[in-house]
């Protein structure tokens, strides 16, 4: 039977570059693959998975009227990819879930943790609970220890506490930092 | 800097028997511990860590007015253990982050994911979303598949898809499952 | 099809209580295990699985000359587990690696990884080449960093760093350490 | 203090992709790494990491000649990366333990675990040994299971089950594939 695998990070660690690198392993196979990534994320235009070392390459997008069913999936689909995972609906989590289980084809998801005040983003908090196999894909903090947290900024780059849970962007609006740093930053 | 450790499993997977090896450790080298425990859970006597090997150990309780600070720590405390983590309250989890990052003293949590309809615990989703580094413990489904699930059976062995998330119990009322057991059995 | 999988720690991180867990996790479901220990491990007796929590369980003895082929399994044989695995030979590991692949039964080793001067003991090291699924078993160095080394001690406690690799011995004899203790300590 | 680590994998699993992202990762915070790799793999130039992704990187090379002491640091080295390492010899990766935890400066190797006849190599083995944090780059192979072993093949394709050990090459010389096919697979 397949699984369900979740990779998280902090902001710019490389999940994109996880994911392009894993789907490629499948396609130098000969294998086909569904790659998916969220249409909120227009960062590099709509529907393209960017990675910061300067590969990319187009997807499919959802959104939260996505169906994440058996439909989706071609009789030869041997992976389902999915960049951006934080954004997924708990419905779609369980979905997806079914999909590895029950049509026996392996899903991988890429996805932040938690929020800039350090609180679930809803689709990852349901990835965590039922992902068959949980990997961290770290990334290092200014200080030089491991940063699991993203810190928002402004334009000046100075620590943001308040606002909406989703705004997209960057480097130039989030920082990952180690706790240690999270909390203790003043601002 | 210290870090917060969540260690998840299904229903009796020996999640007690890591926390009391692990406590062991640390007394066995003349470091003193702070061991917790879910008030609600008495199914061993109110304040006991039990483990199916037949070993156990005295606890403090926990319920959702307890406050994680550093009050709770005395001068030479080495760890805080804290089992049947899934009850605590997402404020408790962030405590407990600090009291790792900021009190340097490390805190180890075990508990499970979800619950019997497959949903996230909160105290295991937050747990999921902060800890430093995440382990699962491991055990099997009757089909010889890991176990990821927890089926709720009533007092015939039937499977039971309804009712309140919390129903402290053991053997006799869950069953550790695969997701595939999970979604596919009858009834 | 089944994996091989090599659990590996320092001294007295409680190996053995994990394997007695995770059998007990088999018999508990029904199913039924074979349960071998390295007849040179004569600390609790000859054939004697023992934790430092005070569970025991007798098991199976090997030695060198013993052939881990397909003839060493029953019918209903679920999962064979190994503890003292360090003291495997290569082809033992390999005969246990296609145990798991080829007549599909789980086969579960715990052992150490290095010896008292840091180097690897024979079986670890085939284990760590070819094991589909790696964990580390943690403990803790008395400075409270996490111990990953095997320190031998003399009867006054003062390190010892000549003799043969293999001295069986507890507490008495050893000291699990992290690796700044270990380069760092005189003597 | 810092960390060994060890990341492994089965040919053509994107290692040097790897190593690239998390080499960006400290470069894009301003902080200075060193980039090793073998100067006996000369498929893309000697002194290059190379990922079949597309992106590549310069690298100083090592040889089993080289020392790995503190005299390779700068002062402000905040990460040492080596890619091919399973050529490293067991006393220089004693040497770059030594400098994870006495010049507390990471160190990140990634290698192959095993050769294609499913023997260590040797500078593999020691790091499996010695690494603080262990982990496994997963690739996939022609049938889909993980694959976590090398069969050399010809010019034709076909199984390849003599020969020296190393023998420099890619896609065309080599197939990751999981166990059950290494070992069942004709020729």
């Amino acid at each position: 039977m397949s699984k369900l695998y979740f990779r998280y990070a902090a902001m710019n660690a490389g999940k994109s570059t996880m994911l392009l690198q894993a789907a490629h392993n499948y396609m130098e196979r000969g294998m086909s693959v569904k790659l998916y990534t969220a249409g909120v994320d227009d960062r590099h235009g709509i529907g393209v998975i960017h990675s910061r070392l300067g590969i990319e390459r187009t997807a499919l997008t959802y959104d939260q009227t996505t169906a994440f069913d058996s439909s989706i999936l071609d009789s030869n689909t041997a992976c389902v990819f999915v960049d951006e995972a934080q954004f997924l609906t708990p419905p779609q989590v369980h979905q997806l879930h079914r999909l590895a289980h029950l049509a026996d084809v392996p899903v991988i998801c890429y996805g932040l943790r938690s929020d800039f005040l350090g609180m679930p983003f809803e689709g990852a908090a349901i990835l965590l609970t039922l992902a068959d196999d949980i990997e961290e894909i770290k990334t290092i903090c200014a200080c030089g220890k491991k940063a699991s947290m993203n810190a928002r900024i402004d334009g000046q780059g100075k620590r943001v506490r308040t606002g909406e849970q989703i705004l997209i962007g960057g480097n130039v609006s989030y920082r990952a930092t180690c706790p240690d740093c999270f909390y203790r930053e003043p601002g």
